[in-house]
């Protein structure tokens, strides 16, 4: 059975772990705060691969940032991580067929091989977290685009430029249906500066009313993107995972989109591939790549 | 070479001709008006079938409506053609092979193979007419989804219930971004409720202020759905067709969708395959699926 070590490239931490061709974890995770500097991160990467490698068939990433479509470096900035890191050819760590994918798109084909939308040909997931990642599935593959950097989920969902989103422009999706747009949400609501989404979902959950309609308000938000994303892919499923996908109304998410839509009706559903399944998904894919040619 | 008998059914007129598979139209394009009742558009089709069907290969549709995964049926309502249209089985309309396509994918596929987005293998294309139709070309083949019915353009840019669409919904891109979009948003501005585009355009033209505020406003909406298509599809074209896309400022769109996009840079082009690319889409797409098999 062949196997890729894993990592998982975020801005806060980085994870390695041994991933079989069945997507099965099939060692510890160890887990490295990510460091500020490039060299540092290079470092890290440098260490875990010497390590392991003689473990394993293949080094697999997922990695924050946009990835090219041949897999071997990042085509977009990325955010918290140094502003070298996109310059990084990943080829260059091994000796060994290095395989790189975006963390989202790599969930998400976790979710596709081994979770929630195993044998469905068409899913959207949404990675609901500080941000909000988008991970697409069409016809059994991953959704690419012509620079490897679909999948980005800024659309416009305000017309009127009410907030400033991370990428720059404004009113972006992303700003409503992230928990820092749940916090905006929150503060523009409440008034209250120091209010955070703790307070929202713990408030909600004791019975609050104005609690209660900041969380409807950030998921009428999140819904309004799930129905246009249903519009346009005619998915079998919507996907959510990371933090916020928890607190989320599955059953009223999936009513009132398939109440919207002109499409098929799809099922909403939660990620089940766990909190690995970034360095699941891009195992699995370095894996079928290399077994492919 | 193989050739297709090519039907184009809308809801005010079929169009019938002939094409051969390198999507060239080889006979004259006759015109019909759409009958009201189902049996009267039916009595058409047999007519133009039953004068043609010798001298070709396929009888290939395009449509309007969602059209299934087997090419053989409709999916979803149709607007303005009968109730009994969409439970049509196009196959039993002759004993030569049949192929149905919705008409904004088929001429999507048109532009992709003989058109503007030719060698591209990602490209979203927007039909601008009374409503939005959309067509998208992922590496080399159509979206369709699980059912056949992707590239509906009805997802939200406006949060407040501002406009009903045609779809049920509110809000969606289409109710904003066609034609009747741009005679809504007049009225809206203007205050006048016998406006057209037509004025709108016309004023514009001649430099009157109120119609290039309306016509901003419109484009701008247009604006807000490409940048968000950009930065979901990453595709190497947004292709606009159908009349509105003849006002459409191409070189201003794709300055500011550029600008805003987090993917990489595309362009924004208008369509080219002419007035007929629904039926040479059909057609190539019917001979390509007859050829293959």
């Amino acid at each position: 059975m062949k196997k890729a070590l894993a990592i998982d490239a975020g801005g806060t931490k980085i994870y390695n772990t041994i991933v079989n061709d069945k997507g099965e974890i099939v060692a510890g995770v160890e887990k490295h705060n990510t460091p500020k500097t490039f060299e540092g991160i290079l470092e890290v990467f440098r260490k875990i691969i010497a390590a392991h490698e003689d473990e394993v068939d293949i080094i697999a990433f997922a990695t924050a940032g946009a990835v090219n479509n041949e897999n071997t470096g990042i085509v977009s900035s990325t955010g918290n991580l140094p502003a070298e890191y996109p310059l990084l050819d990943f080829r260059s760590l091994s000796t060994k067929k290095v395989f790189v994918e975006n963390d989202a798109n790599a969930a998400a084909w976790a979710e596709h091989v081994i979770g929630v939308s195993k044998r469905m040909p068409h899913s959207v997931m949404l990675t609901l977290g500080t941000g909000v990642g988008g991970g697409i599935i069409v016809d059994n593959k991953l959704l690419k685009g012509k620079s490897g950097a679909a999948g980005e989920m800024h659309f416009k969902i305000y017309p009127d430029k009410r907030r400033r989103c991370t990428c720059g422009a404004f009113d972006c999706f992303e700003a409503y249906a992230s928990g820092t747009g749940m916090r905006l949400t929150a503060e523009e609501i409440s008034g209250r500066s120091d209010i955070t989404t703790y307070d929202v979902i713990e408030g909600m959950r004791k019975g609050n009313d104005l609690m209660t309609k900041i969380f409807q308000k950030w998921q009428n938000d999140l819904l309004a993107g799930l129905a246009g994303l249903a519009n346009i892919f005619d998915p079998c499923a919507l996907v959510l995972s990371g933090s916020m996908a928890e607190f989320a109304d599955l059953e009223y998410l999936e009513k009132e989109v398939n109440s919207q839509i002109v499409t098929s009706p799809t099922k909403v559903l939660r990620a089940n591939a766990g909190n690995y399944a970034g360095m699941i998904g891009a195992a699995l894919l370095g894996l079928s790549r290399r077994l492919n040619g």
